[in-house]
């Protein structure tokens, strides 16, 4: 899909202006007074300049769908913490071991490794406290939207994938077995972005079905981008260790296609992304099409 | 407080009729068939006849204020995950590198400590999953017990508390110290089971603050407890390694006291707990009494 520059300008300025909003909530909700030296260390691995692709993603749906914005940015900013805690246990010495991330030592680099497994856990419990406010959200709607996420983050969503892609290490997986894994390890968070920012606002059944497939198409997505900058990018723009996925035998979209095939398979999949947002006839969509642009011409 | 035998014979029996119903429902909503081996694993984590002490807090005090049954069973269970889980990842290498938990090899013994780590984020978001059911808890209800149980258990309770216990490993704390951090770390929970079983009903701000006492006395004396049975206990009957506070250099209410002094203060905490509960003025408080006195005459 095509933007005029000038479109192209506005959507830029768009996601920076969200961008801006959602480190400003970011950093008032994950303060540093904790105890034990935790609310530092939460701060250290939430506050690094990430992408915000996730809080995005609620936020453009929230808006095309006239979305309550109190609840929109707590949406936000409650996925993008169950996003970093995942980082932060995803980097540990048990897990991937990785050392870098976003340019700076990971956590447990910096803080030891016990503080590291208690800056997810806490984050992640402050990822649900920030869904149900005494009174800004309205109760119905902080209900759903807790469901929302705390599916997308367990055992039958971004953990339930976590815990196939560590038992499918060595293993010839077949497409379907590697999609069934994405689907679930960065698919589901990323498709309740867009959910929870659905569920702002009221849209009718139709409506929330295409925002699902938007969701799932730009989810997968995402990953077969990543497979592809795993080969293709140098540590230093991804800001983390390079090759990591090749080098623990993980598979990858690209070892199983190739890697023209998946940046093929990429294009194809934010193609259909473009077409079911298109199908939800929104309106006020254009900040979610670049969006899916952005996904596919990222370089980290 | 003493109880007749009769009134003795009653308690016992509701807390194993209590006790049963609870282990049935978590044993229907930890599904087996989470992917990658998760939900094994989680309901090896989980489903182990602990004394299950935070669910029956939660049941004795929802019946007390005449709460929302299924809400009580749902809240029951939530905080008996949050528990689960913090003994997963507290068990794990990084941090008490324990290997035994009542009598069964540790989570990360049996299934790698990458999926120990797995199943414990899993069981946390399960924990919220479970407050916010589609329609059988009405959602103000729903949207309460999720705040309080996200506090508690969050940088500014449970993790927060274990984040300062391991900042306090070798050093001098003073009581006022020691008993902040457990406050944080094991009392946070247990008041909050007791603050969500109050939720299910309707209580006034009176009632909620003398069961803030009971919850905040019990919390403290369990520990106290504890500390006592580390010393005293040996490990067939802990279920646990014994004398791992000691050995570990870890601050605690014995090396700070004394053996004798810490089972009298055990004993005036249990009967601030009593004291806060008859302050009450409810009605069925009998078997939060007998929970009471169970903390204390407790062996493991």
């Amino acid at each position: 899909m095509n933007h005029p520059s000038d479109t192209q300008a506005q959507v830029e300025l768009w996601r920076s202006e969200r961008q801006t909003a959602v480190e400003r909530a970011l950093s008032t909700w994950v303060v540093s007074d904790a105890p034990g030296g935790l609310g530092e260390a939460m701060r250290y691995a939430v506050l690094d300049g990430g992408k915000r692709l996730r809080p995005l993603l609620v936020l453009g749906t929230s808006e095309a769908v006239g979305g309550a914005t109190e609840a929109a940015m707590r949406a936000a900013c409650a996925v993008e913490l169950i996003h970093a805690y995942s980082l932060v246990h995803d980097d540990m010495p048990c897990m991937d071991n990785d050392v870098l991330r976003r340019g700076k030592p990971t956590v447990h680099v910096q803080f030891g490794e016990a503080q590291a497994l208690l800056v997810g856990d806490a984050l992640q419990a402050l990822a649900f406290e920030l869904l149900v406010p005494e009174s800004s959200v309205e109760p119905r709607l902080a209900s759903d939207l807790c469901r929302l996420l705390a599916r997308a983050a367990g055992a039958q969503g971004m953990a339930g994938g976590q815990a196939v892609d560590l038992a499918s290490i060595g293993l010839a997986l077949d497409q379907t077995a590697l999609e069934r894994m994405h689907r679930l390890k960065t698919g589901a968070l990323l498709q309740a972005s867009v959910l929870m920012g659905a569920a702002c606002g009221h849209v009718n059944a139709t409506t929330t079905e295409q925002l699902r497939r938007f969701g799932a198409a730009l989810g997968l997505a995402f990953q077969v981008v990543d497979d592809v900058l795993d080969v293709t990018a140098d540590a230093a723009t991804l800001g983390k260790t390079a090759g990591k996925d090749a080098a623990a035998d993980k598979p990858t979209f690209v070892a199983l296609m190739g890697l023209q095939a998946a940046q093929a398979y990429a294009d194809r999949l934010l193609s259909q992304a473009h077409e079911a947002l298109q199908a939800t006839g929104l309106a006020r969509v254009e900040p979610l099409h670049a969006l899916t642009d952005w996904v596919g011409r990222r370089t980290h």
